[in-house]
């Protein structure tokens, strides 16, 4: 993991990241695409979303305020996205809250290879029970996100899975990683778990793996979250701090900010 | 009406809100009312409103940017509120301006039991002439903000209407309350109108009654609304000033600050 | 060219504009119209756009995030504008970066007539380069900005072309004017373009003509930044000065302060 080197590349190369969100969040995910350094490009039509995923280095998925035409417009740009090997990343935001949801999540996972799963625990247990239900596999420890991840990526047929929660976890099954940046006012805007999705976008076209870009992103919003923190008067002085610190945030000084461990 | 304590309520119970909101404020109205303490879902999709409403503690519907699959969604999502004796908020925004909005408020009015309705005088001033002119009522007298909630409460089959201006007014058809909290600048953010809605359904979640529910939002948004606006160098810092305030807002004093008379 | 007469007249009769646009911005882009001073509305299905439009001063349409159901409505409305003789403004946003945004562009340019089309030099190079094979045009300078936009206004049947960029040039096919005001930070920004063409819009509903509205609206937009960035300490905080800063242009000093000059 070097998010300094990665930040870097990321504001030379200017990675083009194809977004297919939320209605509550795109201009919000948008937002931290651009000051992070990457670009972001927001397309949905089934007439389109193949040719931008032609042109872009990564695409996110995010299932939030769904629509049918929502669901096969994401399948058709990941097929695309697959073909090419460019990194795709799953927001499954919501699974577990209606069927719809978890059913749409399960149905990305099932039909196209997603590098990165990003969601906090709740979602992520809901599909790896759901799973787990299939596979014969009783009881799964939801209190222990960092066993949460590497099951989710040992089970789940992604790369790696990205569980945010007041620590956040990566695994990619073999190696898990415990990341402690952040902050409390991050769970009080609405969409920073969708802009967070979207930057592990942006790191996944530079990194060196996926396991690498999914921490990279976590300590790099994290971190900007601190600095957003420390000016705030509350939840919408920090958001607004948060595209400041995002743009502000020195690749000299990313990796000593770092609080990540590696989960034995 | 006890502000104060509706807030506690809301902040130790966190109800979740379920909205059917238009594009432009879907993101303010969310951050709204992650602010106050509650939190907010937003799901249209007639695969999942109908599963979402039933979890939820409250159903807000709002009418801006309206597409017939959206009607669809909010009639469903109203009769599984309907049904479980949650409270549903109806927010006509633009009412009058085109016959689609005017007919789509009058259907939701038809269909639901709505709790509250939250608009302008001129929006509910149209429902009630439409409604009125049907009834043979011939009159209404729009420049008197008290009687126009009086008159709607009592013809348009809600429980509760809230008419927001300068000055704001509530009634249950027997009981109307002026509620004079806020500031000019409001009306400088698109939106505010929608947020105040989102909020009605938070308190009326926690309330005692739904005349107290939507006068308690009414003053703290309008609390919050004084707060933002002393900080404030135009309309976009008193924006975002209005999450800082409204997550800001102290129980203790809110009902001291409140500036509500009895109508008589 | 009078940029303060106009905002002086906007914010007397504070025009409405109809404005079909993309979710990204939508908030945005309200938000910067009410903060000029003008009244946004957004509205999209083809049960009301008509009726829309035919209460709007101007209308502005936008095709980032399209759908087929979208570009039915922008025609519809347009067509009610065209015959009502109000100003149109065509953001051809992401034009050349598919087929269907270029087709949908080339579309409003054919079946509406469009007063003004705003957009950045890949966009309109796109566009009239698209054009000039059909009429054997070989070779367009894309890199003179100046150029592009006097031959943008000559070939696309339209009345203004207004090329954004490091430095805007605004042309009629006969006078080429270059605006010089605003700030890099408006690039750091996402829907800073799609803002410029909603004030375009509201500057066009008051203005002397086409050249002075689309030139006018630069300079204010362009002033605005310039403010906006002096306060920013990045992204976010310019972001939410920039509405501080459309709400505090002074009328009486907008003129003096822009940097326009005319093309020779």
């Amino acid at each position: 993991m070097n998010a300094g080197e990665s930040l870097r590349r990321l504001r030379e190369y200017r990675p083009l990241v194809h977004q297919i969100t939320n209605y509550v969040v795109m201009n919000e995910t948008a937002n931290a695409t651009l000051a992070l350094g990457a670009l972001p490009v927001m397309a949905h039509a089934r007439e389109e979303v193949e040719e931008m995923a032609s042109i872009a280095s990564a695409l996110v998925l995010n299932i939030g305020t769904l629509e049918p035409a929502w669901v096969e417009a994401m399948l058709a740009a990941g097929l695309v996205a697959n073909a090419r090997g460019i990194p795709v990343v799953l927001d499954p935001g919501g699974a577990g809250a209606t069927r719809y949801r978890t059913e749409t999540a399960q149905l990305v996972l099932a039909e196209l290879d997603v590098t990165v799963l990003r969601g906090n625990a709740g979602e992520v247990a809901t599909l790896l029970g759901a799973d787990a239900e299939v596979r014969g596999v009783e009881s799964i420890s939801a209190g222990d996100p960092a066993e949460l991840a590497r099951e989710a990526a040992l089970c789940l047929e992604i790369e790696v899975a990205s569980v945010t929660g007041p620590v956040d976890h990566v695994s990619d099954g073999e190696r898990t990683l415990a990341i402690a940046n952040g902050d409390p006012l991050l769970a009080a805007v609405t969409g920073t778990g969708c802009m967070l999705s979207a930057l592990t976008g942006c790191f996944l076209a530079v990194a060196d793996s996926p396991l690498d870009g999914a921490a990279e992103a976590l300590v790099a919003f994290g971190v900007a979250g601190e600095d957003a923190a420390a000016g705030a008067r509350g939840p919408g002085s920090f958001h607004v701090g948060l595209y400041d610190a995002l743009a502000a945030l020195d690749p000299e000084t990313l990796d000593a900010r770092a609080r990540v461990e590696e989960h034995k």
